[in-house]
């Protein structure tokens, strides 16, 4: 399929988290239904789908009769097991494509792709045994941290090794599971570019984002991110490169670290990102429906920001400043219905908004 | 009920169009789920809430049910019959009021309680025989719009008289329907109040719009309207004292005609309305989302604009221009997903965003 997706048409959704419910919502703007498949009950995005299947990755029949109600198929996380994904392609387009997926589910694919492209990246090395990590802590030097290649996300699956004396435990910590070990990168801040590419080929992206992190979350996207010229240049064409090589259709997260020596690539996701939830309140087409655009084989928006947003992630107990929430000028609440409080889940964010200043 | 609606709660929709789609999004920001009931297979509101009955409103049983589902019951349009009202009533909050519906389902009722507050109308007289229609045109002259007192919208049960000849045509055209005779006004042109009233009394009003009709349908709405800060501050306050009289809680639509000698009330509506689309764009706190705090007994957002924005339906074979408005830079598209195009439906909108330039 190359024409664009029919009005009326039905897009399958991998997960069904606030990513999924975003994209759900962002769908219906374009005229599309969507439907959800996600194994676990009752999922956010479930509350604003035409379509909603519960079943594990791992029910053939369910992903069968998945693949036959939808015209394409996309996906809000990348851990989506490649044995639901080799079945779902026989029957409809996965977009964003296997490669991306593939390169994203493993750490230590991904350095290596980035670096491939000239990229520069923190300093790692693969690790599989004790006597592997000590010789990685000699190329890296300490502090550095050790993470699983696969399955991390918001700081799951990771140690921080102040010192070599310190590795053996953090070797244990990852129970076995393959892991890669990456050096400090001395950064002044982080940045991501949310960046788009359509079936066509064409490339759009948005402002970058100056993110801060805490423990591990993200806890603020500010745009615009501090940057000269030169650097915004870099960092959009950085993200572009990353997209062409990959042929990639669909929009992608990339985050970047600010040094004197210039961006560091610190990760990619195949997908939309926390951090591009700013653009729900600062431009006419948010990263949502940039997305859906993308795989729907329509024209992309042009990313252009009409507004100043600061976006808070909303973690744990952070709802429980809703009430006061609600009565701040200028902050657009975005929650995501999820019926019970957790530390570090991701509860709902806000789009704190004033006119562009520049 | 008065404190705030739970987060998780349910909100009941009456009607499952557009309004309804809109609304249902918004109440899912804010963390709530929608069940919408609507007569009409397949609605537009069904694509984005988390249940949907269909079943006309006359079926008891199906109210019932629908009834024990939902926490706080709103609508999107005025035109719901008494009889399923008073069964819902019974059962659950029904926001905005009976009042506020009973006034507006009747042009006449709604001229009168206007005309009671002091407000300024087009001249008007009821006509239910030919006699009544003769001495109504001698009273406002001609050109005069008959309409029906009950069910018209978007012109549907308007007939123009332009001069006395032909009013027993137009009676005809009544079909024995109870009617009345509006004068016309000379304004220089329209604008619209989109204000709201929260379960406190507190009031808040976007920015007047200024619309331009086409075949009786609204064509587009553009924020700022031409309005000098003296007629701003008249617009919002006339407004607010509607919302105030009725006790209303919810959004409403103030349509007005600007003329040498102030402002003319043309109608209200007791419902988001389509003059009030411009929002989702233009605030961070939208109509859909406004009317869904006020309903939820949750603060009101402040109604301030952060871009200038120019709405525009898209109405019939519009639709067909979409390749074109996916082209168009910051153009935020928003369709409804209705299959079926015909003459003078309402497909979609646009939002044209630019900054704030006032």
């Amino acid at each position: 399929m190359t024409d664009p997706l029919p009005s009326g048409s039905t897009i399958g959704i991998l997960g069904g988290g606030q990513l999924g419910r975003m994209l759900s919502v962002a769908a219906a703007r374009l005229g599309y239904r969507t439907h959800i498949y996600e194994p676990g009950a009752n999922p956010p995005a479930g509350h604003v789908a035409a379509a909603v299947t519960t079943a594990p990755y791992e029910d053939e029949a369910a992903l069968t009769r998945f693949a036959g109600a939808v015209d394409v198929i996309t996906y809000e996380f990348e851990n989506v097991p490649t044995s639901a994904l080799d079945l779902l392609e026989a029957h409809r387009p996965i977009r964003p494509g296997r490669e991306a997926l593939r390169i994203s589910q493993d750490r230590l694919t991904e350095k290596q792709f980035l670096r491939d492209l000239g990229l520069a990246t923190a300093p790692f090395a693969p690790v599989g045994t004790a006597a592997e990590l000590d010789s990685a802590i000699a190329a890296t030097g300490t502090p550095a941290i050790l993470k699983t290649r696969r399955f991390g996300y918001d700081g799951k699956g990771q140690v921080r090794i102040d010192a070599p004396a310190v590795a053996g435990a953090a070797l244990d910590d990852m129970a076995g599971a393959p892991a890669i070990l990456e050096g400090f990168v001395d950064f002044s801040h982080e940045i991501s570019v949310i960046a788009a590419r359509g079936l066509s080929g064409d490339v759009a992206c948005f402002d970058p984002g100056e993110n801060v992190h805490e423990g591990g979350i993200l806890r603020t996207t500010t745009v615009p991110a501090r940057l000269g010229p030169a650097q915004r240049t870099d960092a959009v064409l950085l993200a572009a490169s990353v997209l062409n090589r990959l042929d990639y259709v669909g929009v992608m997260g990339v985050e970047l670290f600010v040094t004197p020596q210039g961006l560091v690539v610190n990760e990619i996701a195949p997908r939309v990102h926390n951090s591009g939830h700013w653009t729900q309140n600062g431009c006419a087409v948010d990263q949502f429906e940039q997305h859906i655009r993308a795989i729907a084989g329509l024209p992309l928006g042009d990313g252009k920001r009409h507004c100043d947003v600061v976006m808070e992630n909303l973690i744990g107990d952070d709802i429980n400043r809703l009430p006061a929430l609600l009565q701040e000028p200028q902050c657009a609440l975005h929650l995501y219905g999820k019926a019970e409080v957790k530390p570090g889940r991701k509860m709902g964010h806000v789009n704190r908004v004033q006119p562009a200043q520049k």
